[in-house]
């Protein structure tokens, strides 16, 4: 590891909980080494045995790829000047996700966009899960777009970052759970709607709930899935499996549901389905599982640093 | 308290989780004091200053009323021995909720019918939440039946009872989140689609999935209804407000959302809804949350008996 | 309850930890009422139906005892002003455990002291628990001075209060557990040290280590005692058991040892005592727990004002 | 990786904690592959890719080397028939921690010992911390055995197996905190003693107390240590990182203490050492941190089979 031979890569915004994950992964990653990794109040101190210094000092000229973990708004500034420097970025805030500058970076669905890019927007974290539950279903129309698809999805408490707010304090989330942006209001939406009409051509109504759960990490969501036609179990079991065949940081469980047992410190995301009883008009409810550190960010981000590198996609990855 | 004119009570299955909670409830209550407490495998054993005898040596004529938290399937029996001295009783088990012996003991509902009863039975933990939610759209009509309504509940450990199984060690409950039941499968489906009939006249569907948070206690419930016309939130939230005047056992969250923190060792529901955006048809979600071993059992049990018994509904409650 | 027979009570800063736990146990007070409730920054806002006014704008003249969980600091100026208005106070913070213009409220040890004081000092969680256990032995000259008493001691974190920092967040709390203070620093030391002098005469070394746990309330300490002479368990047990008959808020467990669950929303310490075997000198390993908000704060203060008010101890409180 | 080249490990007791744990690290080993993986009540599934089967079918002469998670008690028959093949074998139970048959694989301590054993007694997990902060201090000579050295021992709940019982529930475990084998009967002492003894020439008293954390993995062990003379906070942990220069899997943190967040997912201990103030004795306070599961256990196994393999040492492994 860490030879001459190893691709130099830059980490900006390093101290924030996607960032040190980052900084964890590339340093089990035996085809890259960390140029640099950038942090502002954390400046001067050492992460996983680098010396963080701060953004505006950062030696782009140094990396081959840089990858942004700074925070939404700010990131894009950066991300431009490792253009202007002839760099390549993978970008995880939100700042490019919905830009014609970047390839959108869902992995299995765009893999071939991803090895030719220089700039790649890292997908949200509950989209990912969300687009790789539903696109296999809406790129076959089995979705009846005259009722709304509902997804309850429910995050562990890395997800909403590290700026202490008394909201995230051990002492609220503890023993609580709770819903927020109730109403279709979290900014994640648009994300959503926009890949699932472009990838799966689905322009039907989503309803996005999104809660709090009492864990460090993980994304679990429990999608509901109004059908144009009756799919059995075993039939929406085979779709899947023919979906994400080969796929290997996919799991589509088979006779059971995802938990965020199977996920957690993975690269992965596990989908179960299961037909609706008892009503009477054919839905499907799908639960899809990530870590939201993992797949749902910097495992994601460094998957798609390997296609953007030519090296093999899951190398430093656990799926 | 504990005085002569304090009303026996006798408790069936004490070392249960929900046992446990009633006797908690009890030691505080100033108008009875506990006749007996029985449990099987910790027959002999202290629990709150009672000496627990087995269920088959229950002094069944010493108390005046009986609050049964035996097991589903066990409790039948051990009732009707108890109606047959005499005596009045609270059935926490589902064995009398789909019954015409027993009165469904929603008390905010069905306060006069307790208050008469000879037997009651409480209701299941979920239906308790989704009922005190929905009732309110449902007996005004406003719920579109064309579209189905969709449930995601959450529930605390506590809900899956004490038993020890490999499923509810800490090992693998924490840091862990998990749908079950999934597809309409959960035994509390019926009890709920009856009541809302019978006490909402909703015919439609439901789809209704449980999960298992990592919390001791609590339910939260993100309730999905398909509206058959517009609400905002302000005739919404008033519309609760109305329907829920002067229940004391009832909080409307007005310009917020309830979380477990709301109701945790209460006797309270806490509810709270908001319209849905950018979605062609209207639609409301409500978040209901309980304490589910309180107003989702033992809570709800002492308040059917406290109107059972004529005495204030919230004595040696905390709402 | 809250007739006007009621005592009026004022409540400084309601809106922490303790003081929110306060309102809680007023709430369910049957002798008292609550005149007033202040906060700074939720001023305005509403807490168990009392609506917040700044600690400036109290109206101390209409209570008759005023209860203060002000931070360190900050609590003492108000008490001044209480006590200037001629109303007797409980302070929960630190500013008046040394000072001899306050009785040191452990109400176990200071009963008659507590019950005509106009100015209680409510102890410290830490030193709660440590004095209960120890003050029996050190009373009857057990502790052999020659060796030092070792204290561990674990927390839940709403013992550190409500001010969000990065230390306290749920993502950096969930699955840690560190010790701080470490080599003697903790600031409740010297309270606990001159209150064993003042008590139990005890004037040999102290060991004290607080621990962060990832719960939400509860404190459990292992207290290591060298003995001057050997105590089997059920000398020892009875020792406890004499030194602490007839009271109401201590439980001396027989043939087992306290954990938090012993003791969580009860207004309780819970003592164990074992010996050590396979040692040359004989000691004796003590295991007490409280809940840091009832027994370590707000609780106590209850039992303390209950003292002062000549009202039955333990009323309005789960012992 | 699961090249010809790669040396055949089995693994027996596959399906607890440790067991999955060890898999999961040999599932990222380079230089191994899983020949076979053994479980009873789980034989036939799938567990990381591997179909398991039950401990009688094990086909041992397919192993160069054999790594046994079996319970105590029962593993030593398996590891005799093991080493009936003729292969060397690793055994993580207690069965010959003190049996003269095995080197005692505390890997930085006996290191040549271990490279070249048939067989090596893997530590328990408390004794691991333990040893590790303590030798430095006991071959020094530095320990006052006059008085006691004091170990008061956290441990995650997967420390306690999988099997399950109603002390390891989530309902029980979560929000409490409890010591155990408290007075000295952990079954852990007399291995911490014996190797205190031989590996560092201390045989003075030893007070070990256990504690059960509301936490899935991590160990933290506070030390207390009575000195012979004062060591001040520089020369303490100058001691520690001249005992442990060069050793990639120990961590002596400066200025600062461990918690479990450092070690978690590693195969580290981190050791952090401070000086008691306001005592008249010296004394010096040790917080020494381990992943139970990892340097505790399936990890210092694989460190242990590195050295025997003559591989790297911690090749598969995260220090």
């Amino acid at each position: 590891m860490n030879t001459n031979a190893a691709v130099p890569v830059g980490v900006l915004g390093a101290s924030g909980y996607v960032g040190q994950e980052l900084l964890r992964l590339l340093a089990a990653h035996p085809g890259t080494r960390v140029a640099f990794a950038t942090a502002e109040t954390s400046a001067g101190q050492m992460l996983e045995g680098h010396q963080l210094v701060k953004a505006g000092d950062a030696p782009f000229a140094q990396a081959e790829i840089v990858l942004s973990c700074l925070p939404h708004g700010v990131s894009a500034r950066y991300v431009h000047e490792v253009r202007a420097h002839g760099k390549r970025a993978v970008d995880l805030s939100a700042d490019f996700r919905l830009s014609p500058e970047a390839v959108y970076g869902l992995t299995e669905v765009a893999r071939p966009r991803v090895a030719g890019a220089e700039l790649v927007a890292n997908p949200g974290c509950y989209p990912t899960a969300a687009l790789l539950a539903l696109l296999p279903l809406a790129q076959r129309g089995l979705i009846d777009t005259s009722r709304e698809v509902v997804i309850d999805a429910a995050s562990g408490v890395t997800g909403a970052g590290r700026n202490p707010t008394k909201e995230l304090l051990f002492g609220e989330v503890a023993e609580d759970y709770r819903a927020y942006a109730v109403g279709n209001s979290h900014r994640h939406l648009p994300e959503l709607q926009a890949t699932l009409a472009r990838e799966g051509g689905y322009s039907g109504d989503l309803v996005f709930t999104p809660h709090l759960l009492p864990v460090k990490r993980g994304i679990l969501e429990t999608i509901h899935v109004p059908l144009t036609r009756v799919l059995d179990r075993a039939t929406a079991e085979g779709l899947y499996q023919a979906a994400y065949s080969g796929e290997p940081c996919v799991q589509v469980k088979i006779g059971g549901m995802p938990s965020l047992q199977d996920v957690v410190y993975r690269n992965r995301v596990a989908i179960g389905v299961a037909p609706v009883q008892n009503v009477r008009r054919p839905r499907l409810t799908i639960i899809a599982a990530i870590d939201n550190l993992v797949k749902g960010a910097a495992g994601q981000a460094v998957q798609n640093m390997n296609v953007m590198l030519g090296l093999p996609e899951t190398l430093g990855l656990a799926c």
